[in-house]
């Protein structure tokens, strides 16, 4: 049996990376997740545009040089035809990045993991929908806090009638680190982050918005139908917006009220999620991932943590450790790549893979990109906007 | 010198009530804030429409038989004539018994303290308030919550430049008493809160929306200028708003969102600010009224404790015990009444108050009024609209 | 009906007060009390023994000039004289001035309400137990945390068997005013804390030592039967200690830790209660005393709230506000006056109050000095000390 | 250049497991620690005394057939012969098979890492120190607590005196697992941590006990001199002791208390450190382990976060992500690992690893076998023992 077949046969999954080079912060995160299970090889690269950088940081990571590629398009198709070559690849560039090599993959037969937002356009969405659509391979989209714990808790408990018939929903995700223009500091992150031509349309509303409506559309079951923005560039000659306001409707007749910042002063990553039903309530908050409350009305508030007293299936399945040690970040990122790497085997060995489809993909891409498009459009016409979806 | 001539010498205010009977939740509040800090005695009142309870809750009271009386009309009238008559009444009946007994008191040359909204239409505040401005009476509004040591203490960092210019408020008052249709389950609160014609036009918006917007006004200093309301009924056959998601704009270019609730299940009376400038922001939450966080932008988050390090002259002033001794919802009602008192005894003597007068009266009423009005108008036409200050 | 007679019949209690003259802290905190369910009348006082003192606040007070006293001596025998004497004086006066003044209004046949430590020594506190024992007048300790209603629900569900059969207390009560020698710089409060001759033979151990401890005994319905202390002075020169550390030993077969320190720099009046059965845990903390965590084993945490879901009877009896609005340190004080008072009364019209007598006593003065005293005593001989009491 | 040559050049360290077949908790946490930061690859393992459970589990592991052992001797003997032989070894296996193997490793040349405590009793432990101290081996002890971003923090703020000379500590670690008597339930975790046999002499001073001083003596760089225990076991049948009550004194002034419990209803594995000198207090609780208060005497808390505002070099050294977005348990024990790989590979190379050598090695475990050895004696002979170090 040779090391080549013997990997197919394996628990792991061969994967390439595209973006991602030394110094990027989300590529290193990827990565961890992508390991922390012990559920991928990382075997090939198009790390960086920058030939040198690529180079150096696929090196160090233990990439063969002769799969260190100087573009995705030549790693794409040389790797399509390796007998070993990666069956899956992180997409991990900014958003204008996103559409072009998830395309080249799918139609090389490669499975496509991406970060989110899918896409930098609603254009571009439909478009790579259509083509998802087409495909055999698997599409995932790393919107990674629906890997925590407590948010499959509080989907199931939804599901399961525990709030009653959804009402309100309070969602937020505030940040403070575009409290100033960073961006002309010479920050990365900052630069394209507020840069229309590699972010898209919106800038809080795409960067962090799309996680907070992304949770609340996980742990509800519902997707607003239309919505009310009010966007604001609060920093002088910023072109995005860094704060946005919103109001959510639902065919249900619930409510909602997002709101995403990146000039809140003092918060961090203050992704909070808050649903009221006519039966009870939940609130979670990322600051402490590992617990959920739970307000049965009339009853007093009940503390949920993750692996203890009141989890239940959904949320046990993707815990590692007992309760009371915190699980957090890299964690719940690590359990979407796990969860891939289960559809992904499944479709190696043509079965369906068990269960739910949990993992966030391209519908949940395409939602994204409706809401950034819908809140853009709203906030400059005043008027309530459907979500296109 | 008699007794009456001493009591016109002494730091204590003759006072007298209207409604309060018996029962009623707000009008032994009003006692308690009263009596907290000893500067007032309650010698008058029309507590009920009720005779017989009127009579009883007047005994028990200690109130004299002869000054208690049928009406508040009766008692304006009488209490004018005498020598050692009151010199203020509290009034603290449903909203749409405000306006009347206000009127009536201010015309005898009686001060008053009326409990908020000022009154339960937006024309009976315009036109008390002509009524306030051509008397010399004082009028107070107990907008209880600014006498919270910790709102005086967010007031004055942000008056001093602590956060720097003002860019997004977030402001909530959440309950979940009306979760239910518990005004059909003989609930006389929630019988008159949720009837257009004993409440007015706004339901959470008046009850409890007008608190976090009162709040957030006396703690910024700025008063939006206009708004976007969605309001709604979510419990079956209730005619008032038990939910209301609102979006702010102020003149200076700040934003705001307000959320008002009293079917969030879990939340008891969960009023919460948040507000950020471009050099700071200041947190508080009614749950632990004691405690404000301030996060000046790049630095760690500091908790600043009533009477504890990092309280200024403005808190410190309003605590009556050391750090670490919680005061709560009484004593901050009870600062409305001393700083009251302490107005109405310059008044007295001829003088005027030391120093700025922060006790909540006319205006606060208005700008609630015009609030409410704007937020239903708003819901009513999906538009921003002014709010008409 | 002369006035005086009307007194007799009245809800209220006329009150005088030993100490307590201006810019003492805890003679203000007495009368807020005392005056907060309106259930006493102020009249006489010997309110400091500086003259001038004890006059100028007698007036402030509104106290009448023949009835403010240059002595408590005087004061116990003209009051006891006269138809409308005092029927209770408060004694809010350093340690070792409690039992001088409870023993002569107890023998003047007025009810006392003292300050805790209820003497400065052990031998004090036995001689004062004889004099209570043998008077027919009441005598309550102000050990006001007893008055916290969440304390009051810890109480009743220990007594009800939520938490199973005790095991373990954790009991700590944490400030840091002492942490400099604060007694060196003219702080009156902190002079005669530290001066033994005043305070007796505990620092922090009698100061807020107590506190825990009877607050633990007073939730648990059990006293420690044993101890073994190691209490230190950081601060140079200071002869008492500011750090208390000891260990328990219960009759049950229980265990606990108290901690008690006033050089925990960060902490401000941080009691806190934590206590484990073989069924259940309750965890109470001072900062925010209307929160009780309770947790049954394999449970949730469950959040019970004052006045809210999961209280008692115990509780509510002792709520005044709404649950979610915050009562703090002067209501739970407010609460033992007004337990105080409907003794008094009962005793007054010669019936046994009904119920059970909650207040602290003579008893918990007792074993409050029995702790100080086994504390001392163990930190010097290094054994366990068995608490006499 | 061979593969085998390739990998002593590479960055990452091969290792080998005793102990750590499926379904051992602390075995799987081992693993993903060591891939975290992908400084390890699993190639040995002598995974349970269970030969078919050891085959099996290497299966799973990856581990090819031939290097999984039957016992630690074959492996240790094996593979020091091996040219692509091991080069550390992690044991974690139940305390009384952490010596031999421990032994067997060092003597055939390869790197330990062994979990906690070092061995069962202290005699065991002071002949491994001799045998770590005559090999050029290195022992690394996973005391994982010491590899959280804030216990680094504090320990570098209280080496940089920001709270001044030491008073006070106060630590815990509490559970409630063993609330009952689940050893007899067959929960093999618990099976052998109530077994002396296997446990040693301690119970939850043992396990978890061990855990609160080792990061206490970490944070503060102080380790007690002495210490009175009070050991109890409240399960009736237990032999060890499942909740141990301490007071700690150290050679420089400084007291303390530690709590460790495994019957305290309501807590998960609460880990918490207080700790107070002359001019500051910090406090962390692993319940938020990205959150270090800390407090300058006479100025508001601060709030420090991992990577966040406040936090110094030697917490953002061990940092992944940025703050706001939580890292726990595995990340903490991933750290241990990565600079055990950071000295190993120093090792290979002849060097000396930069910086202080900060994981926790063997004088960790001595003074952690001395502390159970002295708890268990103080508390069966009522004295203070002094911690033999």
């Amino acid at each position: 049996m040779s090391s080549v077949t013997k990997k197919f046969d394996s628990r792991r999954i061969r994967l390439g990376m595209v973006g991602g080079g030394q110094g990027a912060f989300i590529g290193a995160v990827h990565r961890i997740a992508a390991r922390l299970d012990d559920r991928y090889e990382l075997l090939a690269g198009a790390l960086s545009s920058d030939a040198t950088r690529a180079s150096a940081s696929a090196t160090l990571l233990g990439i063969a040089p002769e799969r260190s590629y100087a573009s995705f398009e030549e790693m794409a198709a040389v790797e399509a035809g390796r007998e070993d070559g990666i069956e899956a690849v992180a997409i991990v560039t900014p958003n204008h990045l996103h559409f072009a090599p998830s395309k080249a993959f799918l139609e090389a037969g490669i499975h496509v993991i991406c970060d989110k937002p899918v896409t930098a356009t609603l254009e571009e969405a439909k478009e790579l929908a259509k083509i998802v659509g087409a495909s055999d391979r698997l599409f995932i989209l790393t919107h990674n806090y629906t890997g925590y714990a407590m948010l499959r808790q509080m989907r199931e408990m939804i599901a399961s009638g525990d709030i009653g018939k959804l009402r309100h929903v309070q969602a937020e995700y505030a940040q403070d680190w575009l409290t100033e223009a960073v961006e002309k500091t010479g920050a990365k992150g900052a630069e394209w982050r507020t840069d229309p031509s590699r972010s898209g349309a919106g800038g809080a509303i795409g960067d962090i918005g799309t996680h907070a409506f992304n949770a609340a559309a996980f742990v509800t079951g519902e997707i607003p139908s239309s919505l009310y923005a009010d966007l604001t560039s609060f920093v002088p000659g910023r072109q995005l917006d860094d704060s946005a306001n919103i109001l959510l409707r639902y065919e249900s007749g619930a409510k909602g009220m997002l709101w995403a910042s990146q000039i809140a002063v003092g918060n961090e990553n203050a992704l909070s999620l808050r649903v009221y039903g006519d039966k009870g309530g939940l609130e979670w908050h990322h600051r402490v991932p590992d617990e959920l409350w739970f307000t049965p009305y009339g009853e007093p508030k009940r503390l949920i943590t993750r692996n203890g007293a009141g989890a239940g299936a959904a949320a046990n399945r993707v815990s590692r450790v007992p309760s009371g040690h915190p699980e957090g970040y890299l964690e719940g990122f690590a359990t979407i790549y796990r969860e891939a790497a289960d559809a992904i085997i499944a479709k190696r060995e043509g079965k369906t893979a068990a269960g739910e489809v949990i993992y966030p993909g391209m519908e949940d891409g395409l939602a994204g990109l409706a809401f950034i498009d819908a809140a853009v459009r709203s906030s400059q016409t005043s008027t309530w906007v459907k979500i296109d979806i």
